[in-house]
């Protein structure tokens, strides 16, 4: 959990990663030239998904594969966490040993059914902050990614949605923003860990208003700054 | 705090609104027809304030005037709050039989120093929860206005960021909504006073930001929606 600048990113690995979440990042990064592993409690499940962005990339050079979650986050160098929020401290905690060490990307939004328009945090202050308590400072969490329309990362369309990165340390936040980048989309320092619970609630703000017009592509955009 | 439509706003009174927050937005209302009164603790404060947006305005229709702090509250149909957190505690308990019933616009940012990068925000949840939890159920309190850089508004520049609106009760909302358009900028209707959370949080992100670019204006736009 230093701020010094890490190795190239390779190997990443989405856990939980056979929903549309996890299979359009999969998709994105694996087309951008990255090796990508689709983990998931099921192995079968896992080679599943990965099959099915095989045929969709069509690339030999660009194979996607399956593992289960556990050995799929021992072989990352930067794991994914994409999860429904119920699962998320029993899928965190499981993993706490084979993530050790590498940077978890955690995509969770603590939405809690049936108000997902109204912003509700878990006790630790939001799912990233939740996740960085179990896995201690080993295991630098940084959150991203809540705030965009998956659809678009499967069907090749630009995502008119940035991407604000929080997490603990700078170092793991510039990878981060590294990858959000390999994926098509923009990405900014958000800043410290404590500020995850503005970009996960804020799913909820969108998830409201996409109800309000019908959509199911609102997203932000920083504005004022050199992009 | 019902959702039944409100009667048009007349009257608004920025309170502490000495300030460059409160006066922007007392200068944007007052040139778009609005009655404005900016409020302070000392009516000599606020009369300067008026002087200052009269001279800048120089139309003897669009009268701003000043009044102490508890008179504008009293007089208005609509109060905005654009104090430091550090007032806020006592100035909300101080105006609670002043605003009763009308609606409470709450612009502040529970920002604290010297961290004013990482969201930290009180007990209630967020500055606007803690308002709405001092003044109970007879005065909605709707969060807005926390992201706009001022500067653009006395400078009769276009803001390039949107306003999310949170807080109690849509028909509060809606009234707000209103005045974020009086005021040129598009307002967007974001949920429960719970969310407030996230407009208030995406300050201290969007401070962040303006330093990794020494810029001022960062700022948001909703994407993928109809305007």
């Amino acid at each position: 959990m230093t701020d010094e600048p890490m190795v190239e990113v390779k190997k990443i690995a989405v856990l939980g990663g056979t929903g549309k979440e996890g299979k359009g990042l999969a998709y994105r990064w694996a087309k951008a030239g990255l090796e990508v592993v689709i983990g998931s409690r099921l192995v079968e499940k896992a080679n599943t998904a990965a099959d099915e962005l095989n045929e969709k990339i069509a690339d030999p050079e660009k194979f996607v594969k399956g593992m289960d979650n556990d050995a799929a986050a021992r072989w990352c160098d930067v794991a994914v966490l994409t999860v429904p929020f119920a699962a998320h401290v029993e899928m965190v905690s499981a993993l706490r040993d084979a993530v050790a060490g590498k940077i978890l990307i955690d995509v969770t939004v603590p939405l809690v059914p049936p108000k997902v328009t109204k912003v509700q945090m878990p006790a630790a202050g939001s799912a990233a902050q939740e996740a960085q308590q179990i896995l201690g400072e080993a295991t630098p969490v940084v959150a991203a990614f809540q705030n965009i329309s998956y659809d678009h990362l499967l069907n090749d369309e630009e995502v008119d949605c940035d991407v604000l990165v929080c997490g603990t340390g700078k170092a793991a936040r510039t990878v981060v923003i590294g990858l959000v980048e390999k994926a098509g989309m923009k990405g900014w320092d958000g800043g410290v860990i404590e500020n995850s619970v503005v970009v996960e609630g804020l799913t909820s703000i969108l998830i409201g208003l996409n109800k309000q017009f019908e959509g199911r592509a609102a997203g932000i955009k920083i504005t004022g700054l050199p992009r």
